[in-house]
C-alpha cells in the first residue's frame, strides 16, 4: 500500500487552466488558508484538488517556488516514484525510437513528456541528466535506476547545475549517477560525427533541438561560403562543410568551443574547409565587415538574448542588431538563417526583428521556411514555455530588385 | 522612352505600412482630393507618393477594390511590363532551381516573389497560371510571354477563375494562353506520381503547398493504418501507401477526386492498398466511428473553414469539431496531422481547437512536428496574408497515460 498523501487545495476558479491541460500550480492559486504551503517540504507530494474538493490528480510541491506545485498524474493513484518514472521512460523512447535510427537525442522533455522538471539527453549509451525541480531532486536515485531499466545500464551524468534550480532553492551541482565516467560523448547528427565534453559542455552537452533545422540548411550551401554564428561545437558549421560548403566560418567566444570544432571538423575530413574565429559575436560581425568580407549563408544562432519577460525590450534590439549586422555580411542573393531559443520572443517578432533590419538595409526580405525544435521536443499545447525554439530561413536580395 | 505614369497620393502617415515593407494601399488611404480614385480605369498604372509628395514607387490601381493600389516596384522607372514580369520571373526560378530537382511547384507566390496578383503553378512543361487583379489582367498577354522567355514554349492555361476576383470585379473564366492544350497535368512530389485534370481540377490543380509535410509524413506511417480526410486526388494517402502504410482510407465528397485517387495509386503500385471513401468528411467520420474502425494515424486537410475574418467563430468550431471527431478514429498511441489553409486561423488556435478535442475526449495530446507551406511559396514578412498554411503533427496519447 502507499501512504495516503495530504491535499492541496485550490481557490475558487485556479482549476481552470489545469483542466484545460496545464500542470502548473501558482502559489497565488492555492487556498492557504485550507492548506497552507508551509507544511510542505521540498519536493513532497500531494493530491490537488479544486476549492469543491474534487480531486485533479497528483503534484509535487515546492513551497518555496513561484510555481509551487506540478502536476505528475491527474490519476490520484499514481505518485512520482520509480515506477512512474518507468512507465513515462518507456512511453517517451517509444516516440524516439519510431522517429530516430541512432540513439543520440532528446529522451525526455520535461513537461511534455509528462515529467515536469526532469531533462534527459541521450548520447549513445550515455545519458546526461538535467534535474531542474525539488520534485524531481527527491527521485534523483530512481531516475538513475529507472535509466537503467529502460535503457540498460550505462553512464548517467546528473548535471544539476542549471540556472533555473535557483528558482527551486536547490544547489547546483555535478555527480556521476552511474559509471564508467566519461571524458567526452559522442553525438551523431545527420550522418555527421561529433564529440563533446561531458562535464564542461553548456547545458547537457549538445543542443539537438536544432537537429531538423541544420538538415534543412544542407540544400543551400553546396559551394557556398558560409558563416555560423555562436557556433559552439561546430553543429551548423560543420554540418555546413560535410554538406559541400566550401568554406566556413565558425565564430565563438569560447576557446574551447573553437577547439571543439576544429577536432569535429577534422573527425569528419572537413578541417581544410572549417576556420575558426575567437571572439564576441557583435565584435567579429563588425570586423568582417570591416575586412569586406561577403558570405552566401549566415546562420545566427545566439543564446537566449530574452531570459526574463522584463528583458524584451532590450533583447529585441539586441536581435534586430545582430541580424541587422549578419545581413550586411550576406552577398547579392544571400541566406540569413536566424534563430531563437527565448521562449518570450514569439516567432513573429524575430520575423519582425530581421525584416526591420532588412528594411534599414534597404534590402528585400523573405522567408522560405520556418523551423522548430524537433520532434524528441515535444510540445505540450497546453503549455506555451515548451514551446521555445525558432528558425527562419530567409532570402536576403539586393536592394531595388523586388518590392 | 516610358509614358508619365499619373500620381496617387496617400494621406499623412499612410506611407509608414509601405515603408515598413508592405505592397498594399488601402482605399481609405488615398488622398483623393489630390489624386481622385475614379480618375484611374481598372489596372492603370500609377506612381505612389506620400502627403509630400515624395515618390514611393510604382504601383497599379483598382479604383473598384478594397485594396485600391499594390506596389509593383519601389523604383519608380519601373512599371509592370513584360520586361518587369521576366526579370521576376527570373528571381523566382533561381529560387526554385537551387531547391527543387523537378520542374513541380508554384513558380509565382503573388506578392511573395514581387507580382501581387499572379500565382503560377508549373508542371513539368506545363503552367497553370492564376490572374487575380486587375492590374495583372491589364499584361496578361505579357505573363505569358514572359513564361516562354523564361521557362521556354509550352502550354499554359490561364485559370482566371478564382473567387477573389470578384472583389476585383473581373470576370472568371479559363483560356488556354498557348498551347499545344492538355487533358491532364502531371506532378511528381517527393518521388511519387499524379495526374490531375487540367480544366476541371480545384484551383490550380494541385496543392504544392504542403510538400514537405507529406514528405515528413512518411516515417510515420510504415505498417500502419491511415486515414485521409479531404483526400481530394490523394495527395496525402497516395503518398502515405508509397511509404509503406498497411491500409490507407481516402475520403472526400468529389467523385472525380476518388477517381484522381484511384488513378494515382495505381500509377504507383499502390492501388490494393488504397481504399476511396465518398461522402461530406464530418459525415463520413461519424459512420466510420459506427463501424468502430480505428486508425494509426489520420490526416484531416480541410478547405478554409475561415474564408472571411468575420467567419472566424463559426470556422474556429468546425475545426474543433473536425479534430475532436478525428481523435475519435485514433488508436490508442496515435498520429493526428491537422492542417488548416486559414490565414485568419493562427496557428496557436489550431493548437488550441485540437487540444480542446483531446481534453473533451480525456486524451493527452503532443505536437511533436509543426509544418508551413513550402519554400516554393515564400512568406513575405511584412504581409502576414502571405504567410496561410499550418500543419501540427500531434501524437494523442491514451486517457491517464501522461498529464
Amino acid at each position: 500500500m502507499t501512504e495516503t498523501l495530504p491535499a492541496l487545495r485550490l481557490k475558487k476558479g485556479e482549476d481552470k487552466r489545469l483542466r484545460a491541460g496545464h500542470l502548473w500550480v501558482f502559489s497565488n492559486e492555492v487556498d492557504t488558508d485550507a492548506t497552507p504551503l508551509k507544511a510542505f517540504a521540498p519536493g513532497d507530494g500531494a493530491v490537488l484538488e479544486d476549492s469543491r474538493g474534487r480531486v485533479l490528480g497528483t503534484v509535487y510541491v515546492n513551497p518555496g517556488s513561484l510555481i509551487c506545485a506540478r502536476l505528475v498524474s491527474r490519476d490520484s493513484r499514481y505518485r512520482l516514484d520509480e515506477s512512474l518514472l518507468v512507465h513515462r521512460l518507456k512511453m517517451a523512447l517509444a516516440l524516439r525510437e519510431r522517429l530516430f535510427e541512432q540513439p543520440y537525442y532528446r529522451l525526455v522533455h520535461g513537461e511534455a513528456d509528462g515529467l515536469p522538471g526532469l531533462v534527459v539527453d541521450r548520447f549513445g549509451d550515455a545519458c546526461v541528466v538535467q534535474v531542474n525541480t525539488a520534485g524531481m531532486e527527491r527521485v534523483r536515485d530512481s531516475i538513475v535506476t529507472a535509466l537503467a531499466r529502460v535503457l540498460g545500464e550505462g553512464p548517467v551524468l546528473l548535471r544539476c547545475d542549471s540556472a533555473v534550480r535557483q528558482l527551486e532553492g536547490l544547489e547546483r551541482y555535478q555527480v556521476w549517477g552511474s559509471g564508467p565516467e566519461r571524458q567526452t560523448l559522442e553525438v551523431v547528427e545527420n550522418g555527421v560525427q561529433f564529440r563533446v565534453p561531458a562535464t564542461s559542455g553548456q547545458k547537457t552537452g549538445w543542443y539537438f533541438d536544432h537537429r531538423m533545422n541544420r538538415q534543412a540548411l544542407r540544400p543551400w550551401v553546396s559551394g557556398q561560403r558560409v558563416l555560423d554564428v555562436f557556433s559552439y561545437m561546430g553543429a551548423w558549421g560543420v554540418q555546413a562543410a560535410v554538406a559541400g560548403a566550401r568554406e566556413v566560418y565558425c565564430v565563438d567566444s569560447s576557446e574551447q568551443a573553437l577547439d571543439g570544432v576544429a577536432e569535429n571538423a577534422a573527425l569528419n575530413g572537413v578541417a581544410d574547409q572549417v576556420v575558426g574565429v575567437q571572439g564576441d559575436a557583435f565584435d567579429a560581425l563588425a570586423e568582417l565587415r570591416q575586412a569586406n568580407e561577403r558570405f552566401d549563408v549566415v546562420v545566427v544562432d545566439p543564446p537566449a538574448f530574452i531570459k526574463r519577460k522584463k528583458d524584451f525590450r532590450q533583447g529585441y534590439k539586441a536581435y534586430q542588431r545582430l541580424n541587422r549586422m549578419a545581413m550586411q555580411l550576406l552577398g547579392r542573393d544571400g541566406l540569413l538563417v536566424t534563430a531563437s531559443c527565448s521562449a518570450h520572443l514569439p516567432e513573429q517578432q524575430l520575423l519582425d526583428a530581421a525584416q526591420s533590419g532588412a528594411r534599414h538595409l534597404e534590402r528585400s526580405l523573405r522567408v522560405v521556411a520556418l523551423g522548430h525544435q524537433g520532434p524528441d521536443h515535444p510540445v505540450h499545447p497546453a503549455i506555451p514555455e515548451t514551446r521555445y525554439l525558432k528558425a527562419a530561413f530567409c532570402r536576403v536580395l539586393p536592394a531595388g530588385s523586388m518590392p
